[in-house]
């Protein structure tokens, strides 16, 4: 059977936390076993916020080399960088043509940069640049060059994808055939929510987050700052409103877990054990991708060559699906 | 001593008038002898308005023809279609991410029509496409990709220009180097108005035009319909309030000027000999450019030859340029 083709785009910024790896990395990872899996870097969406040439770079290595010791195989995923793929900047300017101004208007992120303007007194266009606005327009030629199926999202994302569909549309309407596919969402179970060192949702905005590649001292460290409750050893304690527990089921096997379970229930386990029980089943998993990522930081050339033959595979898609536009625009 | 390099973008939307001739092709015909000139025609920005495939290629062969017909030699002036160039399209992308969306809230186009549906009593934003809304950044884009010196405006749109200006004066400063070449807008006092048939300015919108390549015998006719006042052919006549002098002016010689001028001054010349004093030295000039334009439209593999060529000039300078800016933004 045809496997339908899934797209991620990945924003190099910053450094990648355990709810990033469990939240996004390791469910995309795991949807690229069952289709046909575009992951890209979208570095031109970053240029919006990163202003500085070496961060950028050096952000885009990173989170390329992220994925890469996570386990995307480039010789099954198609993995490329967003600015090796020209094509998607001629998209983008054919469906501007295309997009209703009031569409983007109503995109939320250009919406929340709005209100806040408005709460602070200021003109509601304040501080927000063209690369904002716009960037649902450049999203969806990034998901229409490459004739996705399927885009992996969460449910207050799903706009996005609809933007994309309603541009694409207009323009299948007006030429009177199919030239765009109409991609759907995909809304994955798998994209649970992280909790932090304090219990709220793993986020930089709540300097609660634990790095993909804290040292293994760091990590330690970090997992003992866990926020618990101040039961005393010989207290029976509760598995299911404890974060570390909440973690350590996303590391370690059914298993485990019941084991740990268990030990939750009769008196004798500190938190110290618990927590010891955590950094061990986590650095079992996150110290061999450490140890990748470290390599192919040390290899960006390679890393290179992985991107630029994704790219090269792309583009001879995006090529030909511009020349198809063109012709029909009437732009040769 | 070096030439200034002097840019202008055509836009390809029907039939070519009078107006058009005279207010912009033969002066910028006669600036491209003084300069370094590329001229070319901004098939994406007719995109915004054309939305019929055949139709955008035919306007965009006929205004090639009639460039070329009017004169242009490319071999000195750099001639080509922006579609052929799509490092414009990814200098577009860069661009957005440092122009200020206020910057384009005060663009003169989207401002008339926002005023003109409120006035209707609509959306601000009704029937405005994003393509029209960030036409000043695709502008841009034409303008620094080619690294222009001088663009020639009007007065009304030395707004363009100053936007180019700004956007490219915010990624010099950001990356604290001359990456983008700021343009000058050049005033051109050959730029006069040209009047039409019934003494206002010759406009489409008026209904008053003499198209460039009307038949020897349509010409004949619109030259008969000129407004002239009712004055007897005895009657000494004024040519400084009359409409077909005024044209006349346009295209003959000054000893011409003068004859004609002294028979308007002495009784004994109606109407009809000034008009056809008109006719001759119209056609005089205007009929082997309209026998150029149709042997060209009959060449079209021979313009687009004559394009691509341009196009291949400006695109390895704009390779290079959007090298030099992908290192230094980091998208590399």
């Amino acid at each position: 059977m045809h496997k339908k083709r899934i797209l991620t785009g990945i924003k190099p910024t910053g450094q990648v936390h355990l709810g990033n790896y469990l939240g996004a990395i390791r469910p995309a990872l795991s949807l690229a076993e069952e289709h046909e899996a575009y992951y890209f870097i979208a570095d031109y969406h970053a240029l919006n916020s990163v202003n500085n040439g070496e961060e950028l770079r050096h952000n885009t290595y990173s989170v390329a080399a992220t994925w890469l010791a996570c386990g995307l195989n480039p010789d099954r995923t198609l993995f490329y960088r967003q600015s090796d793929v020209p094509e998607i900047f001629e998209l983008t300017t054919m469906l501007m043509a295309f997009t209703a101004k009031g569409l983007l208007n109503r995109a939320h992120a250009y919406k929340s940069a709005v209100e806040q303007n408005i709460t602070d007194n200021r003109d509601p266009d304040y501080h927000i640049n063209m690369g904002l606005y716009t960037y649902p327009v450049l999203m969806a030629a990034d998901i229409l060059i490459a004739q996705a199926d399927l885009v992996p999202v969460g449910y207050d994302q799903k706009q996005h994808i609809e933007m994309a569909r309603d541009i694409a549309e207009a323009i299948n309407n007006n030429y009177g055939k199919t030239l765009l596919k109409l991609p759907s969402p995909y809304f994955s179970r798998d994209m649970q929510m992280v909790v932090g060192l304090d219990g709220r949702k793993m986020s930089k905005s709540y300097n609660n987050v634990i790095p993909l590649f804290a040292s293994e001292s760091d990590l330690k460290k970090l997992v003992n700052r866990i926020v618990t409750n101040s039961q005393a050893i010989d207290e029976v304690k509760d598995p299911s409103s404890c974060n570390v527990f909440t973690l350590y089921k996303c590391f370690a096997s059914e298993e485990e877990c019941l084991a740990l379970a268990n030990r939750y229930a009769s008196p004798g386990m500190g938190w110290g054990d618990a927590k010891k029980s955590l950094y061990n089943c986590l650095e079992r998993e996150v110290g061999p991708i450490r140890e990748r990522y470290y390599y192919w930081m040390s290899h960006q050339d390679d890393m290179n060559d992985i991107l630029q033959s994704g790219a090269k595979r792309v583009r001879a898609m995006a090529r030909e699906q511009i020349a198809t536009l063109r012709s029909e625009m009437g732009l040769n």
